[in-house]
């Protein structure tokens, strides 16, 4: 790409990856449809030594998202605990007869969807007031996500798993902020690794961001400040192999900066609008990604169901790789 | 047992049946050190067809949980939603300029850990100021779990699950309030389904509870009402058996009303206390259940793993069967 | 009214009170516009005993609010508690010299701004896509209220009030549900209770709703049932006489079912989004009005100042009432 | 103070202007009882002019506590708002005619009880595992304060309001971080303002603390930083004049760093544990302190009623000064 990407660019692009229709007028899924069943028990047979990883950082007040942006990180309180039933009048003996032995903790979470690890559905951005396979954005209401919804997928999100893993490839520790992920580095990655990507492929793109923000023992701008990411010349790329989404250890899937300065999430439109493309955002891929840098093995048995959140654009995960 | 069970009963039956110690001073997870690499790779064989069942309820404002309880519903809002950008100042196209062409939703959920379909982890319950292991209930302060606490387990949760359908096996839409599930039904599951369970297996098991909500077409009672479940009876079956989880389609995993007179929840003192082990509750088992009585298969791949919440209890999730 | 009022009759008497224009184009405080300086001079003279009575209900779980109506009762969560002080590792002492002393209690809540006593401000209710004095509805976005907001209004709510207790003036325990407050019952209260109401006051009034709940130990349907409140026929009195706020003791301050039946909440309609008059619901005026009864003085200085919520359409509230 | 205060010297202090028991062993509003009646009346005299201050700040997502810390700033969301009436299918009169005219916003707010402008309850701190009066630290549980609570004072926070405007009356634009505030500054400013605090007063200290956040435009560490504050000096000069709350512009009340190298808040242990006395964070004074420069009164009626939260430890608040 020599030229600045623009709007039009975009829109360029979008007519070509373009999946609305594909599945049918009322489909909702996108690029879960790649998925087969039979490539499901294709993934199974990927369980070969029952070593499991969670892809998942912390959900907790510690977390990366900054006060005053609009998304607060996890808050997790106590309704009751143990230490509720440790004081109090009487004995302990005495109390216990008092409430039949009960003893419970209870709690509670407060959390953005887009808290901390997560999917983001088919609702959660739009391009042009529509929605992916051409939904009005008005859909999406103060309830909920009447079109597209997270809870279309609740048994869907299962299957092949595949890391590439930028920075070992690159021989860096990670990838520059702005390094805009392209069709060249998917397929570097993957003749380098000796992996192929296809159709109904979780892919798994490691840049080394989580490594950093650990490395330095702080999350500093990991939430909207500049990272590496997916560029817009992973569309087609992600297009022609089929996938069924895609995830990264970025807060933000997309390389920022973005290449276009006059649209501010090219990358979504592309993939998530158009392409219908389930994205993955703030996967801790280190743990996983020392084992297949151990084994050579980059393909795994692959979980991340959302959770069944009526009206949810999208969701909090704990994402699995089973080896 | 003849005579009404007393703290005494739960006390010998918890010694017989006690985990503590088994697996070290220092163990967390309990019951799911049952599972050895080999019975994931075992469970992995399972899936044959690709077919796939999410075991969840919806999570959202109409659940079952009663105003005043102590446990509401899920409560989700939207920051920001479609119709933010249909209305505004220009026309359409002058915003997308000014705004990039940004258009995307976010949002917020607010739940109890146990508003819906969840574990309770190994902190959830004491007994006599004790969670499993022997650790001091004062662990779990208003900042959480410090010891048993759900992130122990986030890739922990896979393996072997079998349905056992005890309403179709014993002829009935669904089982009565206050049925106690012992030994002998489960036995007798086992043999009418031709399905053993064994080591590391999660234990799905179906009350027909969720059916009967869904023939009356509200939630009524389900909350803190009577119901079948779990018994006393089934505490050393389920030892026996070594098990890693058991799940049911209940609100509460045990019997309502319960057997013992002076203890308030013997069956969750007996599995989660004394055994370590993890217990499902509100697990919509109605689709999987048609199935498995099609097809006569009732064990399959099993994941449910739950959210890494720093200090959490236990967890909402969504299980899946993959056959 | 000898006919059924309909949306045209809405329409008629809302042009009669129609308050838009009437502060100039930029208006967004409505009938607060009424209270000069000096009445709230002369409302500070009304200070003779120093008698106060906080006309607040509890904001907890136990209040008004049903499950699943989009309206949850407050909850409120320690987020560090006195028991977290009392247990742990070593003596007290021990602990207290590890942290220097420091024991504190921090707490949270969440609640609905309608949850409990309340105002709801003016850009709570619009009519055919406008807020009071003429604003876009477009105005309140998942972002709050960017016109008729809230905070426009935390320094203007204090002033004289006035409570007018019509079970006692009609000799009744409480009124009907479905009882329309009009003109005549205003009428009929201020002179049995010898007061008058006039430019700028706070009209309280009192129902009995609150004490028929405290009679029967239950909420039952308070929320969202059949009530006694504010009806048409009260538009006109409101507005003739000039108030600055009126409140009840009812969950909504209009009659319910309401007399027209192809307008779901007529009274909101004309008095808030027509009027711009603020409006309160669910006060507790028990204890007030078993003063007012002892003693005979009906007026009051009242202070019920909102919460500064940035983008907030009310606020919980607990308003004062002084002798 | 010549020599560093340490633990000693809090527990000598505190001895001094203990008020343990005072009002009987039952009290649980502490220093509120110094205001009597007729005070009341007395500062309803001192509404001469008619004209309000609200020392509020905003109450939303920008506000000062820093994300991590344990109090996040209020979430305030739409469930239901303008924008989604303006939308939908059919046009705007068939969607009205459909839902008979209705339009409303609601909405929710999640905020720590002290994320913004606030009153410390009496059940807010505790010394030694006791809170004021003596009772044990084991009445604020999970389930809130048992004792003490914020509950008890809902018809006690009126009065006279005093403004002690120290930046003003040192010639500076802001009291330096560290600055402890004690029993010299306080006499001085009285003197120079020419007004007297006496029995029952909230008395309002102003540090300039807002006023530097305004400058800089941004937070910065005022939540948590360095800070001007109440210093231990000031606890016998309160307790002698009686005062029944006092409130700052602070985040914190008290002087940081503090002066006790081993105890970390010795002025909320002095006032709050030992005196029973109401302490207010996070005014707003800039407006209220250009008033009182302009006119020369520093004295007004004051009313900062808490919200009646059940279990409350403290309380959000608008406290308004009327002159």
């Amino acid at each position: 790409m020599t030229e600045t990407p623009t709007i039009d660019t975009i829109r360029e692009i979008g007519a070509q990856v373009s999946n609305w229709g594909r599945w049918g007028p009322d489909d909702q899924i996108g690029t879960l449809n790649h998925i087969q069943p039979s490539d499901i028990v294709a993934a199974g047979a990927l369980i070969r030594t029952g070593t499991t990883f969670s892809l998942s950082i912390p959900f907790d007040a510690q977390g990366p998202q900054k006060s005053g942006s609009g998304r607060n990180n996890p808050i997790h309180l106590m309704s009751v605990d143990g230490r509720d039933f440790m004081c109090g009048s009487g004995t302990p003996e005495e109390r216990d007869v008092r409430r039949g032995y009960l003893q419970n903790a209870d709690s509670l979470i407060i959390m953005p969807l887009q808290a901390a690890t997560q999917w983001d559905g088919l609702a959660h951005v739009m391009f042009e007031q529509k929605l992916y396979n051409g939904f009005s954005a008005s859909y999406v209401s103060s309830s909920g996500a009447q079109r597209n919804c997270v809870t279309k997928a609740v048994d869907r999100i299962v299957g092949r798993g595949v890391l590439l893993d930028l920075p070992r490839v690159l021989g860096v520790p990670a990838l520059e902020p702005g390094h805009a992920i392209g069709a060249e580095d998917l397929d570097r990655a993957c003749a380098a690794q000796g992996v192929e990507v296809g159709r109904g492929d979780f892919v798994l793109v490691r840049t080394g961001a989580i490594a950093e923000v650990r490395a330095r023992g702080s999350w500093g701008d990991y939430a909207g400040g500049d990272a590496p990411g997916l560029g817009i010349g992973s569309a087609k790329w992600l297009h022609a192999h089929e996938v069924a989404g895609v995830a990264t250890d970025t807060w933000d899937i997309e390389a920022r900066p973005v290449a276009t300065p006059d649209v501010a999430q090219p990358v979504h439109i592309l993939l998530l609008v158009h392409m219908g493309l389930w994205l993955g955002e703030i996967f801790d891929l280190e743990d996983l990604a020392e084992h297949t840098a151990r084994t050579g093995c980059y393909e795994f048995f692959f979980a991340a169901q959302p959770l069944r959140i009526t009206g949810g654009i999208g969701s909090p995960i704990n994402p699995i790789a089973i080896f």
